[in-house]
């Protein structure tokens, strides 16, 4: 399968490399000429359960290219996706199929304004990677990817086989709205908390006092899930505590954002709960002070 | 009079200068000999409304001296008043009268425990100070002392006229609860949160995302106050909002300990809001987020 990944960030990267180690046919698309020529000569130093490979990618910044492959992955943050899919939504082969990793809420009715759903397959990640230099990537945990899509024909039963050589856990859903806010719900506690404190994941729930506010942080997000009259067959408060237990010795990505002086994904994950808070009437007060602190400090470096 | 200042921090070097200068006759107590010989030899240097004066102090480091004074001050942090009562208590003379100037509440209640209450002062000082190092101090901000006493005798009069001696607008106040919690409900909102965000009091309510949060902080604290029966003269979250504003380029006490690497007086201002919250039913988990991650940041420098 052709696939082609947007994006040169911790994500992209390791997708880049995962996939291009398992014969998929990879290009990785860049920025610019200079970024896409030093990746191709000194290739993706992956680290993934202790091992470590250099693996060479074919890499590009013309995205005329795009129209040659059959699965497009914009491997960018929530807020650049709305620009990229404006950008290459004429570069596009008529059947080719967009994966939308975002984290958050609404990604899949935003990416609807520029490309027709049918073609959209929605991806939630459930793995950390962490992005040391240019070409250095860490992946940070083993986890699961979920897929969801609308049309399920042979091209995406290739797509899962592609997710599937990656050696993660693939998972295809049929309830959507469920696990995309579940993982929200999961960020809405680690992220900003995370974030703040300027700590890995799992000194949110050593420190008891901490953990009391992170299990109401997540208690407020499920509340406005549930009122929109979502139900979770696994309670998302529990779950976030696992998660940040699991991922102990991570530093979540809002945190990588804040130490780099980078946007952050807020306004897709508090923000939306925020929103939905707002709308249906249930308190969400402590969503805005994670929120307005965020924001501070993404205003403040 | 004779006035001891016990600690050599912000305000311990403001008092000293400042009374040194209208002709009271003050010691200040350092921790140890040598930063009061140092302090003795190379004097305070004192900023104040764009004047700036070095001034010549007397010292000592040993309490035996502090008999001989008629109004103690232990300008020391809430955390470090118990501390400094112990081992000071068996050094006063029988009429010498201790003023407490610690922020937050119950000051008087702790201090009661090793001093006779009618031998106790409270003040609640609405000025800011800055050490810019160990003997420069810049007094931020002009400011009220407020005064309350049990014991309204002559020496207290003569005390009265000290601190009237200090060009600071000084006023004796009869109903300490209303004014010790309308002070710690402005330093809920203000001191946490300009320490979390690391930027200016001004900030706070600037931006209008964090102003909201502002508000919604003094508010709960408030709600508390009330339904412990404790009425307001003028409404504190207005207060909090023009406090915020005069002194919308200072950066809070709870700032400069954080930035510092010390603790700070959380646990007299929220802390005691959230114990007070838990015992008489009152919401206070918009203070309980500002307390965790305060405690926190405490905790990882």
């Amino acid at each position: 399968m052709k696939i082609a990944i947007i994006g040169a960030g911790a994500i992209g990267l390791s997708f880049a490399a995962i996939w291009t180690k398992s014969d998929q046919e990879i290009t990785l698309f860049c920025r610019d000429e200079s970024r896409a020529n030093l990746l191709a000569k000194e290739g993706i130093i992956l680290t993934r359960q202790h091992e470590t490979n250099i693996i060479k990618v074919k890499t590009t910044a013309n995205i005329q290219y795009l129209s040659e492959h059959d699965l497009i992955v914009p491997a960018v943050k929530a807020y650049d996706l709305e620009s990229v899919l404006r950008a290459i939504k004429n570069h596009l082969n008529a059947k080719a199929r967009v994966v939308l990793i975002q984290n958050g809420l609404e990604i899949l009715k935003l990416a609807s304004k520029y490309i027709n759903s049918s073609r959209l397959i929605r991806a939630i990640l459930t793995f950390g990677a962490y992005l040391e230099s240019y070409n250095k990537v860490n992946i940070l945990s083993a986890g699961e990817i979920l897929l969801y899509t609308p049309l399920k024909d042979s091209l995406f039963m290739d797509i899962l086989n592609a997710f599937k050589s990656t050696d993660f856990t693939i998972r295809e859903i049929k309830d959507l709205k469920e696990l995309e806010w579940f993982k929200t719900i999961v960020n809405s506690a680690i992220n900003p908390l995370s974030a703040i404190v300027e700590r890995e994941n799992g000194f949110l729930i050593e420190n008891s006092l901490l953990k009391e506010i992170f299990i109401k942080v997540a208690d407020e997000s499920t509340k406005v899930a549930k009122k929109l009259g979502i139900t979770f067959h696994e309670d998302p408060v529990h779950a976030a505590m696992d998660v940040a237990r699991k991922t102990a010795n991570n530093y979540s990505s809002m945190l990588q954002d804040i130490r780099k002086g980078k946007k952050t994904e807020i306004d897709f994950i508090n923000g939306k709960i925020i929103e939905y808070g707002k709308q249906i009437g249930v308190n969400v007060d402590l969503n805005k002070m994670l929120y307005a602190i965020i924001k501070a400090k993404e205003q403040s470096k």
